[in-house]
């Protein structure tokens, strides 16, 4: 977690208290909780509603009466930002190559992500102390993201797994090959009984009835209840009346 | 954008229309505008000021009474969940892996991505409707998402390109090797003519400037102005008094 501890989140000029505690959530969603506010309106805003699960993190935001105080201890200050009709003077990288260099600077050093204010983003002063921008890939017929997604967003990709899309299941184990090859037996012999001919030869039908089984993709809880349910027709077939 | 016509985006019983107006607004900002409600609790959802941006989306959601009339004409359906206490009987992706099967799913055919409630997220009759489940990696001690914060990190997945993890830069292009190497130039007259000898000797200085001169990464617009600064203060220090 240590990598998550040196990012700062940093809101500047946020109008909304609900939006710093929409964004205290996302925060606390993804595992970061180190939040700094640079001049917020309201100076309530540790009351806000929207940080369910996170007000602790809300009550421990530090309160920065410009952007280079709430910077200081950051080797890289990193801004979000639409492009808007601004030209940056700074690189401006996709969220996706972004964050991959701010997780290798969090690997070993602090580092701010700097949100503007929900009308303005973030002002030139603010994006001047930025060595470089991320923008999140929204359409550009409608770029201007709500603060707190925004946020949200940035997070996830920040905690996001490529490795993740290459493993096939979480939680749920599924049939064993045994587990599946019984219940075909099964299956077969509740269609022969059933005079079900669609399937052509019996060989032929085994196979298929097989396959159609796989497809399935059962689960090890589901299996045995589909067997179970297949079990009690094949004896109702076999004892009627 | 015919993939991402494909998708609807299903509402559960919602309750506040604030949700509902952030929802629309974030599958604006992604490109994302069939959104279906089932009995929202706020009949009133469609004046919802969150919508920044997605008015005439939101004024074209439709609502279903049931589930089953939401998904109707979709070929799979996937529903977005914290796994909370359940086990669901479904089998359980990562988002990462999850958005990479319903991309492909919906590059040929139509599929809905349900959210459940605020409170108590899909019930067990929504959740009955899905081939499977979608899981944001939140923390497990706070694991519970804004509903719409959850909307858009599963559409930006969605959009997600990977291979813009691997293109160096976007919109600012960087200084070239020949204006690089005049700035250098300059540089080295300019510490020579002050009397700078940190660097130790003329040659081994010179490739030591260089390489600092690399390490700032200036843009092609930012290496002409400093390399103007430079050949001002060498002028000066040719020129005293």
């Amino acid at each position: 977690m240590a990598r998550n501890e040196r990012l700062r989140v940093v809101l500047v000029d946020t109008r909304n208290p609900l939006n710093i505690g929409a964004a205290a959530r996302a925060m606390s969603n993804f595992g970061f909780f180190r939040l700094r506010l640079v001049a917020p309106y309201d100076v309530a805003f540790r009351e806000a509603v929207s940080a369910v699960g996170a007000e602790e993190l809300l009550r421990n935001a530090e309160v920065f009466p410009s952007v280079a105080g709430a910077v200081a201890d950051c080797s890289l200050v990193v801004g979000a930002t639409g492009l808007g009709n601004r030209q940056p003077s700074q690189p401006l990288r996709r969220l996706e190559l972004g964050a991959r260099l701010l997780r290798r600077h969090l690997a070993e050093s602090p580092a701010a992500l700097l949100f503007g204010s929900e009308k303005f983003g973030l002002s030139n002063e603010a994006l001047s102390h930025c060595q470089w921008l991320i923008r999140i890939p929204t359409r550009e017929e409608h770029e201007s993201m709500n603060l707190a997604q925004a946020v949200a967003v940035c997070l996830y990709e920040l905690v996001r797994r490529p490795t993740a899309a290459r493993r096939p299941l979480e939680g749920v184990p599924m049939a064993s090959g045994a587990g599946l090859e019984r219940l075909t037996n099964l299956l077969c012999e509740m269609l022969q009984e059933s005079g079900f001919t669609d399937y052509g030869t019996a060989i032929n039908a085994e196979d298929k009835t097989r396959r159609l089984v796989r497809r399935l993709y059962l689960t090890a809880k589901d299996a045995p209840v589909v067997t179970g349910m297949i079990r009690q027709v094949l004896w109702k077939l076999r004892h009627p009346g």
